[in-house]
């Protein structure tokens, strides 16, 4: 199978080129100003597109169970509305398994979950929910398996305490895998949220009051602190919602420390009103939506380089779900956003087609720097010679507005629904097959093949 | 004449309460939870509305001649304007007269310009056209006059290098006048200027590529620097568009120099994309609109208080005078936009109802230091007892679409044509009269005074 | 008593001036440029001199039991190296009193300790060991009994956890009461403390490198966003030893947020090369001496305002007893240093001779803010007409080296042996009494007197 | 001819280990943790020292005329005393040439005051004196030539104003050129100079008063934004001397703009105290000493990465010179310090050995960065194979006291006389010749080599 991509400009994190490309095998063969194969192939004229690597979203929750509920997405759905959106390359957080399980009781699930499913390309974070030695031992031999990458989390059932996270922070390090984690500091959270379940105070805009900005700042020095003090481990915040943790960010980096932020499209497109909405339950999730204030100091890292990574926390319920479980209870309404497929229109609007960013930062953001962070590079990322075939191609003429019916996972709402985007996604290809084009799924489940990364390694400035 | 008004949020730059006001003979005579009036008077019912002091506009052009156009808003239509918008004080700016004349020569112009023209209370600026003994030596006589701030350029045809700029900083300074400045660096402008014009490239988009906002960031810095060479004179620095400037300012700040500065509308929500519509000659101003990261940053500004003030440069010229004029040829065409009456509404809307600023650093922005800084405080920019009856009301709960249609300037379009705001200027009274209500203009020209504004005073922190 | 101070330059924090000051009954009665008295007085020549208001050191610890030992100083000694050192009021941080002891319990022991022996004025901050309901409703009435200010401890043998914190914070902030932190992550200490102590790494260099400066910045952000999360509650941290900590704090003052900080001369002028000298016992302190680094980041906040205040944290232990006691693990050493008799002439002779700082800016430092912020303004902090005559005089024509042998302490060496600071402390009166003259103490145990200090308030800017 | 220097801590920029060093010809052979060379070879024991590249003096001014006086050092006693400090490279500053001279003018002259004179290699740097076509046509020629750096004035005889520095930037970037500039806002000097001479004000101190930092400052963030506007244009800061420059670097640096930094020992280690002195005149240079502030900020850029290059400047009148030519008036006094010798074991005690910074962060600020930045790496700045055979090997344990009569420039005192260091530079190799050893000069003129430097190349970061 040969793909030829003509008249686009190609572009990578390190700059953009009027360029044709040859993908032969779902491999990248050819990148030059005119090809003229000399075999017959495919051909996708991209005059006046943007030609540029297929999307990494390294923060999915598919299939994912809360306790409360069960995600309405799963790998095929989820997967199949990335590629939509031109993303091509999936990383899921593994939820929690039953208490006190081994490392690899999750993978095994999730192995499971994904096997048939996938349309794209995919991997898993661990999740390290507790520590013992045998944890600990068990983190060498995942890393072997190609899970480079763990979690923690600060708040919720499994939260670690500053002397686990000191722990687990020195033996990822040891054993070649980045530490991410979710930044929430739980004490005040949990006194603000019991503060307002007993006088009654439950309805959507409680949510976001009982975990202000502060909770999650807190947890953010502490983790770039305490990573410090573990022989400097690589830092990786998740889900970054606030401009004072993202300043933190910066002093560290300032340092030359290893840290990097992820932040995602809600963060910097909503705000703190929609809970005032009456359908606020659609926004539930954690850390909240934040005010405008949050969000020009997010657009600002992005704009400035302070922020690393967009990724999107998709984690879908659908609306019926979060109304029949809470009856208006934000304590019991399943936190998460769906958002898998609109990620890349969205930053590309707001960022490229305003002028805050570059197209190459863009792919920066989307994808070169998550697969330099995650173990996927050279292979993921780039457009060059031997890389993976994965590749979206943008329209920037055209404009897009977002409607749940046109959408392709399995959630009954979005949270974007009449935005108007400028660009369009016109198609999308995972190692050289075409699996969205025109505004049509195009791929089929188990097309997707398991990632095995490797281990993290700092990526040259 | 008495008028009460009732049930209302009033709002000051350092709070905010319910409160009920009285206003007698044109000056604030109560203000306090529950009024119930001896006397009777006219009663405005602003239940669910904030109360706040009237605005304070301290950069307009009214009258102004630029040499190949005279803007099309005089006195009357320009201050009719600011009314209908919820402003009821204007600083203009004086414009240049004859090569060489005297201080005094503008001053009578420009008095001749607004008696009895003018539907609310106003005063000028003085600009300083070139450096003399006699020039220096009539400052403080214009001082007494209540012309208590001046003008500097750093381009256009009445310049001063820098060692005049050291002069009139330290003479200013000396006769108790507050030093304003237009920043931007004349030979890089004028070089790129000329390049573009020897290469035919005279689109608007050249109007902003040939004063890119490195040009405007080194003159504020200059300027800064100057202003502490000449006794740490006061310094401040109009319509402030890019973030680079305003870090330079907060250093200053940071070292306790006395400087502030002053933003426009048109800054935080227009764009440079604007110069590729075929409408492009309607955005042609000095700064030129620049990108959405400037935005963000201005923004983050507003909110965190290194942005002191929003003012317009409200200098109107009809998109016939443009293009009639340039024949669409930047070059040629007048600089300036309309806009004196959006401001109060356009800063309401994304500033307060977006979560980014508190109504009472609103209140900060527009008028109480506007007032301070230049000389009208106590009387003006605040609501209290004494100061003079001028208010503006404002509904959070309804929207406003702008349409030229609905202003009241003298132009024949706006910048910000079908724009959503939140909020509505439902009323606003001018020394107790109520000079707009409900979409109609209700003031008389000549029923404002000129105001005799008191030396510059460094306001508290 | 009438005492006349003629010809100094008279400083306090808003500025200088050459002023006479007129002494009676103990407070000042009269600061003019010539004072020509018409009833008889002592009269003290100031000629050439600094005439300031007394030193006031907000963080010793007299009489202090730390459990393997107890202090050297008492109330008697302790004041009397204070009034010698040019410092005229003390507030003695409580030390730990027995398990589950009530509030009032130290109070009482406190009183017991210092009311016939000190020589100046001094109060007490609260310490809060452990939170239960009968704690949190203890505090008001220590309020009331002049104890405005408390201190929690997030290492050592009473630190609280972020739930116990949240709480403090809030009912201290309603009680009136200003919150002070020793900020220091326990965990990290244990864990690094723990793994040198096993592996027979007991040095004293093995004190700094077991409580990096990262334990202590992480522990500062952490009180910020706690103290933020509990109704934006005050916050004083006490001896502040890194940048890293300074920039958090810059970053919550910039959102003007209520935070202040304390640093003492050891961290400004020491480094941990003390602690590969031989007598590195006599710098074992928490937080440790850092590097000349770290010192660089202090000076700058010093000298830019983001210091408030700048204490000793003294806490004397002789070396006898230091080597005694551990025979050189660091971890049996008693931690604290000397130094309430060198605060004064340190800051002036390396802050306001070397040009970093003004005279008035080491008035705020050592005097008038600490004044402010503990409830003793205006009674304490300044040179005014109605404040207690506390006054040092400083001559900064004369240099002085500090022996140990001049001191007037009670430890038997000093960490600054031998060096030269540019001034001499020429005398200095506690509510117009003479206690210290040309190099000899004058003053009597007793003559001190406990300072009820008034409840917390936010000092304008 | 083969030497090989054993057992010590052989350190580069990017890191320092236990190695042995094998010099063959002039250059370095091999680096390896043991070397038993199959050849005989000279042997240098390094056991317990640090053997670094020889440093990189980029800012020297030798033989120059200032017009009232000719510096007391030529190439000769220069560089000699350059090798005896540990420096084996030297770029000088070419002085001003008679108005109007062709650029090889100047170059013809340096060749001649070089040639048989310098100890060590050496290359200039271009001066640009004034802006014509032919001028800016002769850049490329001299680039060829091996100067691929210029320096600009933007004060004294041959300053620049800011069109003929946007053609200059815009030149020398187009021929690969690194612009280095003098920055001093000419106006304001004049200005403040002429006042304090008309009122006799002429005592050295008023030199400093007659040029205050932002003097300085303002003309660094003018040629940052010149800079920008020349096409991004590289630029190189000369003999930073303040904190607000810096920080202004710093912005510039934020936005990835290329721009580098050099300061010099004397802003470090001295402070204007200097010019209350009886022996001020020592100490007249331009921009002036500043306060210990100052030092402090720039202590910190030194530690933090913002200053990339220590230099020395050096440019020196004996005190003879000194007081005979302005008896005692400092704009009379030719301005200029003698340091060459002591640039490298200053930074090595202050900075190295107070803990402020590693030594390879010493390697990068004395001569890895200069090579890279002036066209001399890899054959400068690095021990490794290839590179030439220009080593210092300096002791930590032993200490230096500064005396003039142990120096070997040609001056007749120096500023840093009496001046205690910790550590001793013990060698210097200059391509595998010893040209000083213990206390010894040991080379001789003529044995240094022009260095023909490659165009500039932005440094990989």
């Amino acid at each position: 199978m040969r793909v030829l991509i003509k008249n686009g400009i190609v572009v990578n994190a390190d700059g953009q080129a009027r360029q044709d490309v040859l993908i032969e095998s779902g491999h990248i063969r050819q990148v030059a100003p005119v090809i003229n194969p000399d075999l017959p192939c495919e051909t996708i004229d991209a005059e006046g597109c943007y030609v540029m690597p297929g999307g990494i979203d390294v923060h999915t929750h598919f299939n994912i169970d809360v306790g409360i509920a069960r995600s309405c997405d799963d790998f095929f759905t989820g997967t199949r509305a990335a590629a939509c959106g031109g993303t091509t390359t999936i990383i899921d957080h593994m939820g929690f398994g039953p208490a006190g399980c081994r490392l690899r009781h999750q993978l095994e699930v999730y192995h499971g979950y994904a096997a048939h499913k996938a349309v794209i390309d995919y991997s898993f974070h661990g999740v390290i929910q507790h520590i013992n030695h045998a944890i600990l031992d068990e983190i060498p031999m995942m890393v072997e398996e190609g899970i480079s990458s763990f979690k923690l989390y600060l708040t919720y059932q499994f939260k670690l305490n500053d002397d686990e996270v000191l722990q687990a922070l020195r033996r990822l390090n040891d054993a070649g895998a980045l530490t991410t984690v979710h930044p929430e500091n739980d004490a005040a959270i949990a006194r603000k949220r019991a503060g307002f379940i007993a006088s009654g105070k439950t309805a959507p805009i409680y949510h976001a009051l009982s975990r202000p900005l502060e909770c999650e700042a807190e947890a953010i020095a502490r983790m770039i602190n305490l990573a410090h003090l573990s022989g400097n481990a690589p830092l990786y915040i998740v889900h970054l919602s606030n401009g004072l943790g993202l300043d933190y960010l910066r002093l560290a980096r300032a340092q030359h420390q290893p840290v990097w932020v992820e932040t995602c499209p809600q963060y910097l497109l909503l705000d703190e009103r929609s809970y005032e909405a009456e359908d606020a339950l659609k926004f539930i999730l954690s850390p909240p939506l934040r005010n405008v204030r949050e969000q020009d100091k997010l657009w600002c890292g992005i704009a400035d380089g302070a922020v690393d990574v967009v990724a999107t926390d998709h984690c879908a319920f659908s609306l019926e779900q979060r109304q029949r479980l809470s009856g208006g209870d934000f304590s019991r309404c399943p936190n998460g956003l769906p958002g898998v497929e609109n990620r890349m229109l969205l930053l590309f609007s707001h960022g490229v087609m305003s002028g805050r960013i570059s197209p190459s930062r863009f792919v920066a953001l989307t994808s070169a720097t998550p697969a330099k962070l995650f173990g996927l590079w050279p292979h993921k990322g780039q457009i060059a010679p031997g890389a993976d075939g994965d590749i979206v191609i943008i329209d920037p003429r055209r404009t897009t507005v977002i409607r749940h019916e046109n959408l392709h996972d399995n959630a009954d709402y979005s949270p974007w629904e009449g935005m108007t985007c400028q660009g369009e996604i016109r198609q999308t290809l995972s190692r050289g097959n075409t699996v969205f084009r025109d505004g049509k799924f195009t791929g089929s489940p188990g097309q997707g093949r398991y990632l095995r990364r490797k281990p993290f390694k700092h990526p040259a400035p």
